[in-house]
Formats: C-alpha cells, sequence, structure tokens
C-alpha cells in the first residue's frame, strides 16, 4: 500500500490496516523529512519517500490523504503511473469535487472510492496516529463506478480495521457534513476568534469545559479547513447562514427581554442535543472516542 | 450547613465539604420530593425538606444554589431568619446582581460571599453530584463587604474541597464571564438549534467528536440558563454581537473566495486555542475536569 500524505488520519490507517493484517507493506509519501521521520518512527511505514510517483511502485492501494485542496495535483501525478488493477481511495473532508476529479483524471484500469473516516482529532502528524482511531467510527464511502467486489474488500478491510462502512452520495455527503462538521468548525473558530478579540487575559481560569469543549477543534489543521470551506462552500454557506439566523433571533430575544423565546431556543437546543446520542445507532453514540475532531 | 437548592452543585458541595470535614450536619432544601430523596440516597444530605425556613435552624453556613433568577426571592425569604453570626454564599453564575441583592435584603448581622464554582457538567440533580466536582477547578469570589477574617475561612474551606478560590470583582466576573461561559454555552445552543432546523435525520452518523463536543453544553439545564442571560443580558449581548460579527466575516470570505482570509481566520483561533491550554495556570489548565460545563 502507498499512503501519499502520511499524515495523522494515513499513518492510523496504516497501523490500523497492518494491525488487521489487511496490508503489509508500506511505503509512505510526505514532502517534510520530519514527517517521514515520525511515521517510520511510529512504525507506520517500511519506507518513506518524497516522490510520488516513486511511492506506487506495484501497490494494490494507493490510500490519498492529503487537503482537499492537493487532491487534484495528487490525481494528476500519479495518474500516468497507477498500476492496472489497483484501488485508489482518498481521506478527503469532502467528496463531491474530489470523485469528479478522480473520474475525469484516473485511468479506467483502476479503481477509486472515495472514502471520509469519521474520525481525527485536533492534533496531526504521524506523531498523533493510532491503529485504534478509527474503532468504532463510521467510515463513509463513495463508490462511484467501482466494480461491487471492490467495494465489498474496502468494506471488508474497513470493519477489520474497526470501523462501519457507511455508503452514500458525494453531493449528499457534502450537504451533511457541512452542518455535522464544517458548521461545528466554523463555529469552534469563529467562538475563538471572538474571545481572542475580547483582549481578556487569563480566561481559562473562569471557565470550565465549556470553553475547553466548544473551542477544542478550533486547534486544528489550518491548511485542512481552509481547503473544506472552499471545496464545500456553499453548503457551508447554507449552513453557516442559518447558524447566523438563529444567533440573530437570540440577539433579538434578549435585547427585548422575551424571556419565552430565550426558553424555547434552549428547549430546542438542549432536546437536539439530547436526542443526538440518546439511541445507540450502531458504533456512533460511543463516548470512547474522546478526541476526534471533523 | 444549609444547602438551599441542593442540585448538581449543592449536593457535590455537601459531599466535598463533609469529606474534607469542612462541615458536619447538612439540611438540603428542595421543591421536589424526587430531588430531596436523591440528595438523601447519594449521602449529601443529613436531612432534606421543602421548607426554607426551616432549613435553616441555627446553621453556620447557608448554602444557596438556585438559580439567579431564583436567587432574590430566596435572600427575601431567609433574611429575618438567619442566624446571627452566620455566612450565606451562593453559586449563582452571575454576581453582579445576586451580590447587589445580598447587600439590600440580608441583614448585617451575617456575612455574604459571592461565589461561583467553575465546576458542573451538562446533568443536573443530587445524582450527577460528587465529591470531586471541584478537583483542581477555580472558584470565584465576591467578598464585597465581607470581613476578612470571613473570606479567609471560606478560601480555607475552598482549598479544602480541592478547589483553588479566586477573588473578583462582581462586575468583571459578568464580564468576564459573558466570554469564558456564557458566549460559548449561547452558540452551543445556536448551532444546535441550526442543525436542528436542518432536518438531517441520523446526522451522528456522519460526525465525530466535533459535533459532539461542540453541541455538548446545549443539553444543559433550560431554566439556569435563561436566567443567566437575563441576568447578564448587557455583557452576553455585547460578546453575541462579537460573535456574529467573525461569523459575518467568514460568511463574506467565503462568499467573495477570499482563501487568504478565512486562513487568517482559521489561524487566529487556532493559536488562540492552543494557547489557552499551553500554559498551565495553577490548576486551571487540567484536562482532568472531563465533564464541567459552565
Amino acid at each position: 500500500m502507498a499512503v501519499i500524505g502520511i499524515g495523522q488520519i494515513g499513518a492510523s490507517f496504516a497501523l490500523a490496516a497492518r494491525r488487521a493484517g489487511v496490508v503489509d507493506r508500506v511505503i509512505g509519501v510526505a514532502r517534510k523529512q520530519t514527517t517521514r521521520d515520525e511515521a517510520l518512527g511510529v512504525g507506520a511505514a517500511d519506507e518513506c519517500t518524497a516522490d510520488v510517483v516513486e511511492a506506487l511502485g506495484d501497490a494494490d492501494i494507493v490510500y490519498v490523504s492529503v487537503p482537499v485542496g492537493a487532491m487534484r495535483g495528487v490525481f494528476e501525478q500519479i495518474a500516468p503511473h497507477l498500476p492496472a488493477g489497483c484501488l485508489v481511495t482518498d481521506a478527503g473532508s469532502t467528496k463531491a469535487e474530489v470523485c469528479r476529479w478522480a473520474a475525469q483524471l484516473l485511468p479506467e484500469t483502476v479503481s477509486f472510492i472515495g472514502g471520509h473516516p469519521m474520525a481525527g482529532t485536533e492534533k496531526h502528524g504521524p506523531a498523533a496516529a493510532s491503529a485504534e482511531l478509527f474503532d468504532g467510527t463510521t467510515y463513509l464511502l463513495c463508490p462511484g463506478r467501482a466494480a461491487q467486489p471492490v467495494t465489498t474488500r474496502l468494506e471488508s478491510a474497513i470493519r477489520r480495521i474497526g470501523a462501519a462502512p457507511l455508503v452514500v452520495d458525494p453531493d449528499q455527503h457534502d450537504t451533511i457534513l457541512a452542518y455535522s462538521s464544517h458548521l461545528p468548525h466554523l463555529v469552534a473558530v469563529a467562538l475563538s476568534v471572538a474571545i481572542a478579540r475580547s483582549g481578556i487575559e487569563g480566561i481559562v481560569r473562569f471557565s470550565a469545559g465549556g470553553l475547553r469543549d466548544t473551542t477544542r477543534i478550533a486547534a486544528a489543521d489550518v491548511d485542512m479547513w481552509r481547503d473544506i470551506f472552499a471545496a464545500n462552500s456553499e453548503a457551508v454557506l447554507a449552513a453557516t447562514r442559518a447558524m447566523r439566523e438563529v444567533t440573530e433571533e437570540f440577539i433579538e430575544a434578549i435585547e427585548t427581554g422575551d424571556v419565552q423565546r430565550v426558553e424555547s431556543l434552549l428547549e430546542t437546543g438542549r432536546r437536539f442535543r439530547e436526542k443526538l446520542y440518546a439511541s445507540p445507532v450502531g458504533v456512533d453514540s460511543s463516548e470512547g472516542e474522546a478526541q476526534d475532531s471533523d
């Protein structure tokens, strides 16, 4: 297996897949020497290189986990060199564009299945990787034109690394993720920026878990999120406008002393949050996945 | 000690104070029979009653932990019956109004020190209480006109239950808490409402820790937060308007494809969050307080 972009997700996939006996030899690709060293250090790869084409060799699986904005370039680069019959899959946070690029750029001699593991933390790099990262999480898949046996094989591999595969249409993926992941991220960042601008010193002493949890994911990788907001701009904008509207309602209700309206907003939020994790839907209600972020 | 409003905080204070040998006998007050039974069940009180005046007896400490909106009424009710020389303290989430009410309503024969433990979870009731709830947290105090020896005594008691006392001016408290606690709460609720309105079914399967953590505190008690937003409306509005402004900036930057501006907002948020828990300030950077909410 070649892992192009062997950061936290790529290295974790490699570790988990090796542990499960799904893959044997792993070649990791990273531009930075420190990342390559880290990947080797945690045992995620047998070999590392900065050369994408060299890494391909006769790989049966090519796992592309680079920020969405770099995905197109990687596809263009690998397309002429992909071993016939290999499976190409990605771990990009948006799927519509990525799947379109794959259909346009990758040769028909290979299979492409878009992927998006619902795992990862606000940390990054192979040093933050773990073979257990996918345990109890959902792993979204967009098989597109891939043949059923290839999809079945990937689904089985995903189960063996501890995750639950779930097939979804790429456009639907992006619409839903705008609410389930991109908006929460934007909100965590906006909240952090608003608090930063207040200039209050030593605010942690005046806070407990609320501040910590609502802002946690704001610490995540900037490049990755810049690319996500660009790649899924329409859906992210729609979700953010919906958020702005609720914020406006809160402001209006507090300004006018409309206690009932404040209470009604609080109650809607409370009910939604209580239901969210109330009925375990397979693996997803796990309280164990204590550090996932996107 | 009399604990008026023996919910999660009141019951936890009783448990912790008993464990530390700070108080002996505890009389709990709650309107609901189930709450009284729970408080007795978890060993937070020796006796429970619905009658505030009856609970006072010859208490040396009167701990008032009711929602801020109910505080004034409780002060009016207890004022004529407070044993001379006792210490009255509260656990209300805002302090300016509460300290004003105490100064107006409580007799000069007693000492009042406003309090606000930076602890608590999104759960409520004595069943969610714990003697360890205050471990490693800050406990804010507004001594006002209380004599220094009384304050010193309360500070010592707070240290013995595992928290770090921090004296703060009531107005300053409310201004800071608007950013460190009230805005994060409003944002978590607004985010939950926006997602609820999207009508997406089974969204948890398309999410990881980001959604879970950013929305967690939205599950908290509605009455308590309605009162907080009312009691601290000006500061909450200022903070919420600041949040709205950042949200607007995000929308504009994504709409116009201004990638640099998106990146700059992400970078500001990331830097703020990374610094927030980077330098341990006493007890407050503890990652152990995994469930605190306000």
